[in-house]
């Protein structure tokens, strides 16, 4: 049978064909005109999505390479930060922050759990110059607890930033970034924004622009000033990467399409729909008997346990093998133990009762039967049915 | 929840995204040594497709206008022809063949019922100049027994031309266009071929291109004997649609690649993935307690009957409202009865099951309720497990 390459992985994700189109397109020179109006609005847009009236940066680096300026920017050698790791991206945090020198205190959580908060709160304390969390942890599928995280750190006072990588999180979770005071969250093209990898955005609050003035990390190209000022011109302060750039735009326009002519409520309709996504794939999971692992499921991810004794490496090679459908393994000690199903982005009904159709017929191969053929597709669509006819009577009313 | 447009009609069908991207890249000019190389390459690979030996023509028009061609070279006015009419793409002929003032003999069957051979036999005389047919009528989802209907015309003398439309056919459906006697057989852009309408191409035996020495309806544009003189240069008389043969190329390349190398093998590939398709859907079909039409089933296309005393145009409506997916009606005396799900070119497995899921919703909500959801999707996992299973087994033999 044919086989059409697919990603269910946590990034890159489904491409959006009005973006592949406005990408393939595209050819302006960066120092133009039609350029600086583009990067204006696209910056504009990317405010509204992220939720945020501070200033945003778009800049030609992944996810990590933000990461990486938040705290080059943010920090100086020898400051003290508080890490919040539960997984294979909080380790990221560890691991740069650790490279800029700094004095880090990590807080851990097992895979697949959060943080407690009064924990956190012990782990507070005035000469913390910056916090590191991820809003979903990619690695485990677990949403952390932004909301009641930004509260202990704002009540430490205003000399403890928070930073928030929500590569994962953005558009798959509801944030109210500037509301709970985030200083400095980071998103990237190849998630929910439906884009190839290639970009990362931010919007940056004043207190850490403020703090910018002051740290000594050393930094060059992640210089946030210097793209601060360009990008108020509507310009990169080095080449951007421009078609990347009108993809991100025609995304946009989508995001904005769907929000009825807003980008907000668009970014809503598109965190529902991750949500609704990941519903019925939890159901379909029950249904098979297979276990979740995580205990605060993210939107953005369902992170399924192999049975018992097989490596899920398996179950992700037949998904490959028959239907070219990519899913992904655990990330360092999960691999082998765990699978990956992402619903972040440009996937609808079709996908899902596909993907959940397909992972029946992954585990009756792998497992050699006992797989009762339509039980998870059925409990997807009950869920589906249940909230489809919610929202009709809600529009009904 | 996010609904993307997507295609289950019997044409145009779901686009190949190396074809769009071919498509949208080519602007060369059509006078040139370039698009003469390319021209001359698509003509050999769609001889390959086709599965002939005879000279082929790719044309700018719809199939309807490769059909009216058929009549306009291979027919004089009074000449007497037979139409074998079974639906919609029947009635075309008959409309055709009037139109050019032919003495037209018709044999029907009725709707989703094919043609008796012996029926068939009694109505060819030696004066019938040509006998119009489909390899697979649309309308119904009927495939035509070409082998026994060829057999019968080849018998009855080389004065009688036989003329297969094999729009839908053609990649759905195994034809011994050569073996058989095929004088002519026409196939268009926008069916296994997974590119976007505005081509009609065919394979023309010699004793077609004898015929149009003599006969003396009118053409100018559909001049076949013009085209075939351009073709052998590697150019079309008129201007050629350059970039859906650019596309047609790249959509052949693939057929190619999924043949390992062979245009023809990959045909073969794209049947069978139709004829799994198809089988997929009719055990689904049955398992919803729910009646096919046909009783000799294309490939191509399945037509169902709507449940008793329901319009089937509330089913349609159900699939585009909660999925954006689009499903057929029936055509003349059949609309309203039939609903029509098309397996032509570029499915997969996730998509089958994807639209039965959605089957299921759609019966659900117009039917309110007494649908058991996963008991479509199952009888389709079935088959796809048992035929996916003997093909490794072949493989592995």
């Amino acid at each position: 049978m044919l086989r059409k390459n697919r990603l269910f992985t946590p990034g890159p994700t489904p491409l959006l064909p009005a973006a592949q189109t406005a990408m393939a397109s595209f050819s302006a020179h960066h120092r133009t005109a039609d350029f600086r109006a583009l990067f204006l609005r696209v910056l504009a847009d990317i405010r509204e999505f992220i939720g945020s009236r501070n200033d945003v940066l778009v800049l030609a680096c992944s996810g990590t390479g933000m990461m990486e300026a938040s705290v080059a920017n943010l920090t100086s050698p020898g400051d003290k930060v508080l890490v919040l790791a539960a997984g294979n991206f909080g380790e990221r945090w560890v691991g740069i922050t650790k490279a800029f020198k700094c004095d880090v205190e990590i807080l851990t959580a097992p895979a697949g759990e959060t943080f407690s908060l009064s924990e956190t709160r012990s782990r507070l304390s005035p000469d913390v110059r910056a916090v590191y969390v991820q809003a979903t942890e990619s690695s485990t599928g677990t949403r952390h607890d932004i909301e009641g995280i930004a509260k202990l750190v704002r009540a430490n006072g205003n000399d403890t930033l928070l930073v928030v990588d929500a590569i994962t999180g953005l558009g798959t979770t509801h944030l109210d970034v500037d509301g709970w005071g985030v200083d400095m969250i980071i998103g990237g093209s190849q998630k929910a924004l439906m884009i190839p990898p290639g970009l990362a955005y931010s919007a940056i609050s004043e207190r850490a622009w403020q703090r910018m003035e002051k740290t000594t990390s050393p930094r060059f190209y992640f210089d946030l000033r210097k793209e601060r000022k360009a990008a108020a011109k509507g310009e990169a302060a080095y080449t951007p990467a421009t078609s990347l750039i009108a993809a991100l735009g025609a995304s946009l326009d989508f995001v904005r399409a769907m929000g009825n002519g807003s980008v907000a409520k668009g970014r809503e309709i598109l965190v529902d729909n991750a949500e609704l996504c990941a519903a019925m794939t939890r159901a379909a999971v029950r249904a098979l008997g297979l276990r979740l692992l995580s205990s605060s499921p993210a939107a953005a991810i369902t992170t399924i346990y192999s049975p018992e004794g097989m490596d899920s490496g398996i179950i992700i090679k037949e998904f490959r093998e028959s239907f070219d459908a990519v899913v992904a393994n655990g990330q360092g000690d999960m691999k082998g133990k765990i699978f990956r199903i992402a619903h972040i982005g440009y996937y609808d009904y079709l996908d899902t009762i596909g993907i959940l159709g397909a992972l029946e017929h992954v585990l009756a191969r792998c497992t050699g039967g006992d797989v009762e053929y339509g039980a998870a597709v059925r409990a997807a669509q009950q869920v589906y049915a249940h909230t489809a006819c919610n929202k009709r009577q809600l529009v009904d009313a």
